[in-house]
Order: C-alpha cells, then sequence, then structure tokens
C-alpha cells in the first residue's frame, strides 16, 4: 500500500525522513502480548502536525500519529486552504441524470477541460469547491448550472468521501441530480463559466458511458479515476448480470 | 470549478497570488475576434515551474500555463516524488473479481485501514504506488497479494487516470483482476503485509457493494470516491434498466 514509504524509509536507515519510528512511552512495558497491542485505537496527534510550507491554496504538512502498536510514525500530506464546509468537505462532484418525457433513455453530462496539473485535457463529473456558507448541496446546483447552464434538482447526497487517502485530505460529496429537460430553464442551457474557466459541456447516454471515455482517451483526454469507476459499475451489471 | 481560486484573487486585488494574470507578449495584438485567440491550445510552461518545497515523497510547486486565451496563470499543485513507472503513472487500483465454480456469484475484494491523512479508517480498494521496473499489471498482482493474501490473473488494465486533477498530478490505472477461488493457492490466502500496514480484508457480493458501502459509513469509515462511484454505477445500471 501507500506506506511501502515506510518501508524504503527504514532500509535507508535515515531518521530524518517521514517515517521516523520510535519507542513510544504511551505503551507501558508491561507483559502483554503484541496481539493486545494492536488494538488499540491509531491516532493523529494534531498537535504535533507541522506545517511544512503553504502557498494560498495548498499547505504541505507532515503529521505524527501512533498506529495499532503504539508506535509513532510520520506521513507527509497536502490540504487545501479553501476549506469552508463546516462538515469539513472540500467540494462536490455532481452526477447530472438527465430525463425527459420524450425518451426512455437516461443522459449524463461531463465536463472536458484543460487541467493544469495533469498538463493535458481531462475528462470528469462536474464539481467544484464549496463556497463559504454553501450547503453542498447548494454548491451541487450552482456549479452545475455555472458549467453545464443545466438546472438540477437534488435526488441524493452521499456521505464525505476520501480523494486520495495517501496523499491529502481532500473530500467530496456525491451529490446525483436530476435535470428534467421538459422545464423551460432546460430548453436552451447557457454555461456561465468564471473568468478563466473553459469547459467543453458533453451530453452521453449512461449506457454508452464506458465506450465515450475509450473515445476520448484514443484522443488523450484524461478520465478521472471516479468517473472510469461509474462506467466500470454500469458494465459490471450488465455484463455479469449481478 | 476549481479555478474558482482565480475569482476570488482578482476579486482581493492581490498580484502576489497564485493566479498572477498578466498581458502576454506571445499573442501578438492584431485586430483578431476574440473567439480566435480562444482556440490557441493551453500549455503549461515546464521550464517555468517553481518548486515551492519538497519532502521525501511530497512537492509542492506553482506552474505557469497559458490559457486557450493565450494569458498567463499560476497554478499550485501537489506532485510525488515516488513515481517510477516510465508512463508517468503513479499506482494501481485493483478491482479484484472472486470467481468460484460453485457459485455464480461475483464478490469483490475491499481493504480497510488508518489512513492518516484523514485522520481516521477508509474503505477502498487494493491498491499500492508501483515500484521501480514494475508494470502497473505486475505491480497490481504484486500487490494484491501483500493486501488481500490472494493470487490474481490480470483481465484488463485501464489507460492512465487523473486521481484528482484540481490538486495534484497524480494518476492510476486500473487493473480488473480475477481471482479464481478453485485454484490451491488461493484456499487459504494470507496477506503479506508490510511493516507498519494493518490493513483489514473483507469480501463482498457485487450486488450488495452499495449496502455494504452504507453499513460502514455508519460506523465511521469513509469510502475512496472511485469505489463509491463503482457502487453507484451498480446500482443505476439496475434501478434504471440501462
Amino acid at each position: 500500500m501507500w506506506s511501502r514509504r515506510c518501508r524504503v524509509l527504514a532500509a535507508s536507515g535515515s531518521l530524518l525522513g517521514t517515517c521516523l519510528l520510535t519507542e513510544t512511552p504511551l505503551i507501558p512495558k508491561l507483559p502483554v502480548k503484541p496481539l493486545l497491542l494492536e488494538t488499540k485505537a491509531p491516532h493523529v496527534e494534531q498537535a504535533r502536525t507541522q506545517d511544512i510550507a503553504a502557498t494560498q491554496w495548498l499547505k504541505l504538512q507532515t503529521l505524527t500519529y501512533r498506529d495499532q502498536t503504539g508506535h509513532e510514525r510520520k506521513w507527509d500530506l497536502v490540504t487545501r486552504t479553501t476549506r469552508t464546509d463546516r462538515a469539513g468537505v472540500d467540494a462536490v462532484i455532481i452526477l447530472p441524470l438527465l430525463r425527459s418525457s420524450k425518451k426512455s433513455e437516461v443522459d449524463v453530462l461531463l465536463v472536458q477541460q484543460f487541467r493544469p496539473p495533469v498538463a493535458g485535457y481531462t475528462v470528469e463529473l462536474p464539481a467544484g469547491l464549496i463556497d463559504a456558507g454553501e450547503s453542498s448541496d447548494q454548491a451541487a446546483v450552482r456549479e452545475l448550472k455555472e458549467e453545464t447552464g443545466y438546472t438540477g434538482r437534488v435526488l441524493r447526497t452521499s456521505g464525505p468521501l476520501t480523494m486520495s487517502p495517501g496523499l491529502s485530505d481532500e473530500t467530496v460529496k456525491l451529490v446525483v441530480v436530476e435535470v428534467d429537460l421538459d422545464i423551460p430553464e432546460n430548453r436552451q442551457p447557457k454555461p456561465q463559466p468564471e473568468e478563466g474557466e473553459f469547459i467543453q459541456v458533453m451530453r452521453v447516454p449512461l449506457k454508452s458511458l464506458s465506450q465515450e471515455l475509450t473515445k476520448l482517451q484514443k484522443r488523450g483526454v484524461m478520465p478521472i479515476s471516479g468517473l472510469f469507476t461509474l462506467a466500470e459499475g454500469l458494465d459490471l451489471a450488465l455484463s455479469l448480470k449481478v
């Protein structure tokens, strides 16, 4: 797992890295079996978290935690400086399901854009950071409108989900939104991009999501993992008759 | 979208942040329409990427890119220092499908563990960094064996997928692995955790993945987003008859 870091560091003999392994004074040296020690709950010692560097948007930190055996360890992570939601959720990912009385097929909206961190184009579900004072549902409806022009209604919202828990504390909620194509607001959807935002919206039948992602990949467009696994789930259900 | 950062910065009037907006000398001041300018390909100017800070495992950077209109902009990101795969992929995520001649149901393996960056327990698909000299398929088979004890055979491997493209350049491949429960190696699977790794393996019928994630969430275990959307895809296919 991502904790390979610890083995590598231990092998190098360095004590200055991020996987410092020390005897802990908190575990009494009693004649208990190792198995008992391993039932101790692991926890992060927040007060000992160290800020390495920060920009306006991201902060690099090294935190201290105790594992199941009571050993003290270190871990590097990155955190967003923009988190405003009281529940500690950074962003929403929106699954927009488009329905019309005219046909039974359900479509989904995808967004393509240039993403500087990966130096190329990605295909993703619409998504966005939660603004101060906003609920995750409000953020989902707003971001969907801004990015795609469509007006939606929240069907359900997940609990917090982690994005990449070896690397960051970033969490999101998945908000499933119904877009009724029969209402006047959705007849001529006009995206309202922010300054500097260049988003191309795609409308894809759910049943051909997987094929569309394959086509896009051939053109060098990289899917975000959560969208790819959504397509994988759709395909698996059909092929395995789950 | 995540580019909300730009608007906020522009509103604050700061020129020292990460969204510096300047006139670019590369776009000639010709009487061209804005629409034409927007067809220019956006690109990252790698030579101007600035390292802000680094630890042994993560590096915080600010990169410079030009958007579709030729404007120069800045973006913060975090990158892993451990990438060894020639194709630039950091890690593999494994989707282990368990089959047995004794029943038609397909099971999936999940892993639960304490993740310091989110200060709590997560439920994820098995996953791991690609070691130096390893292919993504080799990494998937090795990690599956280490984390769960099961021996698997690669069925298919995705292209590179981005994990959180507003925050990092981290990419993964999804490797679908078949685990044949009839072969002797899989009769008594014994995980081979690395030092400091405490992983609990769960075996779940694919068809009840969603319910299992709900149960785990009630106990405070946070799913990783890609696993949650896999379950969402399975459910959607069943409920919508996609």
